[in-house]
């Protein structure tokens, strides 16, 4: 091989492994959602996974790979069947490798809802929102800052280096609206009363974790799409991995002071809670600030967690609101806090804080708008709720004829 | 690094991480066999999921290596004990990473077997005969496609590019032989009544699955055996992936008309069902031609599935025959029709279809025959099956004394 | 990219992938512990693996990392806060990057021990001297072997490649120290009578071993930090390989002989074993070897299992001590014995055999004796164990308020 073909391989092999990784996580979000929820539903919520996944293949493939990076305009790209216009080779990588990391991202948005929503939605609506998601909703707040769009051509442009608001406020503010219009699980809000349901299993939960931690290993430096700066590529290890152990350790301290007991899968969340904020900047901070960041969202997913659940009485079994979208959308405005430059603290400057701001709130509209007509779209048409019934004696059997454990 | 060494390094890194991951998809099948059989004969299935690859390890080095690769005959390779002649130096990587990555494709050809004789095999037999496997038995049909047998040297040389047949078919037909051999398991099929026998957890069944999802990305990109051609590598990564989403779709869609329902642990075989069919021809083939060949196999299976159990009487506890056997012959004849030239749809051409067509009825004619003169000389020297009183009480019980839960 | 930046690209890749996979083995302990434990105990060992990560992310960066590689004396290194000297360039790839793969290398040996002091060690006792380990007690020991401290300056210098002493035999005698000072789990030794507890699920301790030894083929050659040689990458891979297999068919035979039955879980115990033992020589050996190693591990590890059991009535879990401590020790010393020079048997020769018998015993000194005044310490402060009747009830309801399972 000479230089042109080595710097092609090992770029296209670096994008590919960590395409894989990123793949992963959807066994990690499987396995959350799955400890997290009673085990009448788990069948339900595995095949959920693993269907969001494969309909987002192809449904990605089929349109939304066009309109977030076609050309277009800047507000949509492209529009065209089985896209085969070459995203790639401008990255020095093959098409297809591009297209294969962007689609394990577009399904990690897919996936992010159906935990705010289990336990009591229709397997065939989940199956067509989850359609729409990837092939019209994430491509198109994508294209707005990845596929060269309004946000990324603002004067002082819209940073988002891995997706904190692309791929996760995305996710979190459509499970909002999705957890919005199908109300609570029966017996969460009783006589005024509010109830923890707990979920099957917390090793499964545990393991979930995990996966995804080692899946943002992928997810994170890996969207340097090549290894031409490997001192980068290094850092964002670093800075991803202490905002993830940030996040536990605060987490933990928190639910300790507030609850007079460290809890374990409100730990988890604090993980994921880390790794969703640093996500935005993982490329652009110093370790130090990576720490920070993850702390800070290790004690936010603790009182947004519990915003949603006792002041607004939102049922997300998950807690995937507060992890996906409250920590997206904090990640992405620290960029404007702690970005440095020559790997001294500067401070992003009021002008990337306001693009920051204007990016998250936009995002915001878009993905929690465009939920509330979906959701209204689907429960006043195919419905979107299981019956009573159906959701007491759970969902496995009556969908699927399926339980899950014998 | 001078170029070369570069180049060394490259293909040497690819090829040991796609078998680290080919590696972990032996955690990936003992989860789908163990969560799809019966709790009390869960101790069981792992620990032979574990031996086999153990023994496996020990065997292919011993004389399976030598038998595949090693120059001999067209029918057999070199009986070399412990052979340390170099057949990777010829493709630009060091011999021991060649074997490794060898060694992990004959212990999933194995451990395929395990899964269809559950529930009633005794341990000892299955040391053996698992032994025998990557010993002798794949090695040989190995031999006549990648180590210049027979079936390589036709005019038009047979296409099996990762595996379709010399893995999967292999390990299809030798379960085939041997749940033949062994009968049903009690109560299986009473009073002319065909009886399910759920497993015990889907949620470990989801898991192996998304594991092994995961491993392909090893098992068909890394059979390049380098990433001089990226571009190839990328796009065995996409067909890979599509082959199985579109399995996935097919089989849900074909069980949820059929049965009335979607099911989830047919959709699990669903995914498993393209990606045996694309291992064949994923680097030869666009990723429509991918889709069609996935969804073709996501139905195939579930009539297969049936075709065994109702027609047939015989009792394959996880699908294996299907999946693995099935859809690996169809994967190996698609080859012939989808296969392509400069990226258009052209077709294999008859030719290639006749090959394909002599490759597979030849593979089925030795591994189904061998295996039946394998397990019935199990049968009437060790024994193959355990007592009626042990696997009514489980396996674990009286094979190990440790039972799996408590 | 030129020359010089795709070697750096190439071996950085490489560095941070395997030291990902590493990371993943946390996962792999937390599963072992989890399952070989009582389900009232799950929360807390899960909780414990992942905070003792999070911490050590936290803890090796603030003071662990300087006092392991910076310059200082030949028994300790620099005390620095926060570390940022640049100890990777050297090494030809970037400071994090190294910085990231010894940080989970770290954490692997502070995982080791919450196994032997499964399910009595209170949380706070175990948060205080996970934390110590990694700051202080880790590095250094690891700064004698790895940062350039007195047993890397003997004139024939210890041999331990990739941490069979540095990190497992650390663990496993810091492990030998707490269940000393803990005393056994109640019932565990009643009326002079050896009662087995076994664990609650034996598959999440197989799902544990298996991405383990996934885990092991980062943690081994990885440790070559680069791939300039490609061929001993691959050796590596391929001895890694075969001292687990060969562990695990040895244990397999020890078992069945001795208590008339194979046993999976002391045989998973067997693959840890043998991959345990090849750590320090892997580089060094043959295969044939790696197989003779394995295969010693497996058998010893039955042995000193018993002995620590019924002999001497320390009660450990899990096998920790046996499987780390002991095993790790057998093969830093194996390494003077079979490795060899140019691929044939020459052995270490007697002064590397004498060089690794001062290294085992100097660090078993160091390690055991720190850790019985860290435990004493800690149990006549805080207190090191719950109550008993926090015990007899579990420790998740008590310490967490969280059961595993609903």
């Amino acid at each position: 091989m000479d230089i042109t073909a080595l710097t092609t391989g090992l770029n296209t092999f670096w994008v590919l492994i960590a395409g894989a990784l990123v793949f992963f996580m959807q066994a990690g979000f499987a396995l959350v959602e799955a400890g997290l929820t009673r085990s009448k539903n788990t069948t339900n919520i595995l095949f959920k996974n693993l269907m969001d996944f494969s309909i987002g293949t192809l449904g990605f493939w089929l349109i939304g790979y066009g309109i977030m990076f076609g050309e277009g305009s800047g507000f949509f790209g492209s529009f065209e069947f089985f896209s085969t216009t070459d995203h790639g080779s401008a990255l020095g990588i093959p098409n297809e490798a591009f297209f294969f990391f962007q689609l394990v991202f577009a399904a990690t948005a897919a996936t992010i809802v159906s935990g705010a929503m289990a336990e009591r939605t229709k397997f065939v609506s989940y199956l067509v929102y989850s359609a729409i998601i990837t092939l019209i909703i994430y491509p198109i707040s994508g294209h707005w800052i990845w596929g060269g769009g309004w946000l990324s051509q603002l004067e002082t442009p819209f940073v988002d280096f891995a997706g904190s608001t692309v791929v996760h406020s995305v996710g979190g503010w459509l499970a909002l609206a999705g957890a919005l219009v199908l109300g609570p699980r029966i017996g969460k809000y009783k006589n005024g009363k509010i109830n923890a349901i707990p979920g099957h299993s917390i090793t499964l939960a545990a393991l979930g974790v995990f996966i995804l931690w080692l899946g943002w290993f992928g997810f994170n430096p890996g969207s340097t799409l090549g290894l031409g700066d490997a001192g980068l590529v290094a850092r964002i290890f670093v800075t991803t991995n202490a905002a993830a152990a940030a996040g536990a350790v605060a987490t933990l301290a928190t639910t300790w002071i507030r609850y007079g007991k460290p809890g374990l899968s409100m730990s988890l969340n604090g993980v994921l809670a880390g790794l969703v904020a640093i996500t935005a900047g993982t490329h652009a901070v110093t370790p130090g600030a990576a720490v920070i960041i993850g702390a800070i969202a290790g004690v936010l997913v603790v009182f947004s967690v519990e915003f949603f659940d006792k002041v607004l009485k939102i049922d997300d079994p998950v807690g995937a609101i507060s992890v996906h979208g409250v920590c997206g959308a904090f990640g992405t405005l620290a960029v404007g806090l702690f970005a440095t430059e020559g790997g001294l603290f500067t401070g992003g400057g009021i002008a990337l804080l306001g693009t920051q701001t204007i990016g998250v709130a936009s995002v915001f509209a878009w993905a929690f708008g465009i939920g509330l007509i979906l959701f209204f779209a689907i429960k006043y048409t195919i419905g979107l709720r299981v019956s009573a019934k159906e959701e007491e004696n759970g969902l496995d059997y009556y969908e699927h004829g399926e339980k899950a454990y014998n």
